[in-house]
């Protein structure tokens, strides 16, 4: 069977078109950057009284109009207002009621004097150097957030700020997507355990790992189902179990022929099985198989550690974005930053290529260096600090 | 006692004289984002054997010395590499062996040709049509990374490539300092707990929610210590016990002059307290207290949550970082950007201002648009993008 190299653009349309995984209730301590999967309304106003931002006063700030520092008024001081509690004590023309930041104000009283321009005369008697407006240092009921008002949209990411805000309401729970979770395989012959000693020929379990932490990073649940050998009924198997729990699956190894086509042969044995990608027009990560069974995503990565990366940045960054429930989740989570190459690169055009560069910094000028040596090294992964893409219809920079 | 507020460099200069949290052994499975407190050497070649990156055949370099499309030679096909298998077969002038991505280069081969590049004539015959250099597509011993090389530095924060790198290396456990454990306590006798209907006058707890997400963001450990009302032997006890069992101490709340006093207080109660920052140079966030008692910092945090999270963001993050055992951590972990502010600001000199912005982009401009509103309103957290600083010696933008 021919199957067309599909273009990167493609590839991230045909991954759009699976669903969020499911919903579940969570407590707001537990919620840091969970996606809402509904909206959430201000059931109460907050705050629900009125209260003053500052230490102070509370007076009618018509009893000040007209005062300045030559020429102050003189109020007479009535009691203090007791944080968290309902004030007994009534503002009258020409009184006033010590209060401290986030206390009630009183009735009567329509302002707050900052304690920096009042004097305290006696026990009884203050003097007022200011015209205060009215209003002025009071937060009224709703001011922050009138009951019924839409405080997060569906698809919003909890930071620390909203999550205080959630607290504030007296919203304990929140209903928010399940953190996708990823089964994650790693395919070869020639691949053992990381607590093994490698024979000649021989190579540790990288991508399992890699894969592992990479999900993390992404707010994912790595379900880190280990080795298999090159052993159709054996893959296949794990592929079934891991189908019926996890949101998707990811196979990496096999980069050589033979285990590509065994990945394949195992994607197209499932009766529910559809074929999406057979190959990606980049550099590296251009053998990468993606397949649809049932509504999973099931993808063949490269074998080789820094090929899976490149297409875990540009593919299962957004994937796993749509998967936890991201509304409009963009394709491209990266940030960019403008560089200035250390040397050309050549690139066939065709094809996206993905090049690891290493950032310096001098003379306030910032240098992109691309790191090459020889494809297969996974040494590269670690000086890089980031990848330069040249896009598929450039020919070099 | 008379305290001169600090400028925002000297209590970052002040915090990075508090030591690193201590260190752990852990696995690298739970390693993501952890500091590593000591180098990491490769104890071993990575890979240990000669192995190619490609599918093709390997074969003696100056057996292809000419060799073209239209002129290729001719080599007699031995047999194939098994993955993860020391060759039986030995390349001899004039042959090849079949070889897979990662297999093992036999004895005899001193390259290997890509597949594509070849035909097969017969079981035993294929044409090779171009010229293949030696040590082509081949990687040697220890060309990712040779025994002995450091591989990481202490206070390297580990990516999900790193740890792949140790996977690959067979360190399963690595030295990493611990996540701090941050004590966090709500103070005022207006706050109530969450799941509390505030009666007028009464504000739930949204500081401690929203600085253990924060903790949480940074990486460290929330430990939520709940609510003390405004009494002194009440939050001495408390503050004593955090001491103990954590790594820094944040009081949060007690805005008003009673309550500032009141923390102040109680550091000063302890033997061997310091009174390190008393009031701060930026706004908002002046009002914040630093003491040392023993060897932790305990911080007197605003009790409005934006100002406390000025505070946080300014403050806290660097100190987290220095806890967490970053070497030469930055003071600032904030990204910068360039954008166009949508109306003049003014600032008062002399101390840093921190003002919320909201972007947006139009016309491919970036446009930060402050988001004013009376203090003390927290609906303004939720809008907000980033903050915008102007400096102490600039008087607006």
């Amino acid at each position: 069977m021919f199957f067309k190299v599909k273009t990167s653009a493609e590839v991230l349309e045909i991954l759009r078109g699976f669903d969020p995984a499911g919903t579940e209730t969570i407590f707001i301590g537990d919620a840091l950057n969970r996606i809402l999967s509904q909206e959430i309304i201000a059931e109460e106003d907050l705050p629900n009284f009125r209260r003053t931002t500052m230490d102070g006063y509370a007076l009618r700030a018509c009893d000040t109009f007209g005062a300045s520092e030559n020429l102050p008024v003189f109020l007479e001081l009535v009691g203090e207002i007791a944080m968290g509690q309902i004030p007994t004590d009534i503002v009258t023309p020409g009184k006033a009621i010590r209060i401290s930041t986030g206390g009630m104000i009183p009735e009567g009283a329509d302002a707050v004097v900052m304690i920096e321009y009042c004097h305290s005369l006696d026990e009884k008697t203050i003097e007022v150097g200011r015209t205060v407006s009215p209003l002025e240092n009071v937060i009224m009921p709703g001011d922050d957030f009138k009951k019924g008002i839409v405080i997060f949209e569906r698809g919003a990411i909890l930071r620390p700020q909203d999550i205080g805000i959630l607290a504030g309401l007296g919203i304990q729970n929140i209903t928010a997507h399940k953190r996708p979770k990823v089964a994650i395989i790693s395919t070869g012959d020639e691949v053992i355990p990381i607590d093994q000693s490698p024979k000649p020929g021989q190579v540790r379990d990288i991508n399992s790992y890699t894969l592992s932490a990479f999900c993390s990073q992404a707010g994912a649940i790595p379900v880190n189902l280990g080795l298999c050998k090159d052993n159709f009924s054996d893959l296949r198997e794990i592929v079934a179990g891991a189908i019926e729990t996890c949101d998707t699956v990811w196979i990496s190894g096999g980069s050589s022929v033979g285990m590509r086509d065994m990945t394949l042969k195992v994607m197209e044995s499932f009766d529910n099985a559809e074929l999406l990608v057979h190959g990606i027009a980049i550099s590296p990560g251009k053998p990468a198989i993606i397949a649809r069974i049932g509504n999973k995503a099931v993808f063949g990565l490269p074998g080789h550690v820094a090929s899976a990366m490149v297409v875990a940045e540009i593919f299962l960054n957004p994937f796993l974005s749509r998967l936890a429930g991201v509304v409009n989740a963009s394709d491209d989570h990266h940030f960019y930053l403008q560089a200035e190459l250390t040397r050309n690169i050549e690139s066939a055009s065709g094809r996206d290529d993905y090049i690891r560069v290493k950032l310096n910094k001098r003379d306030g000028r910032i240098f992109a260096e691309p790191i090459f040596g020889k494809s297969g090294l996974i040494s590269t992964l670690v000086e890089a600090h980031g990848l330069l893409k040249i896009d598929r219809n450039t020919e070099g920079l």
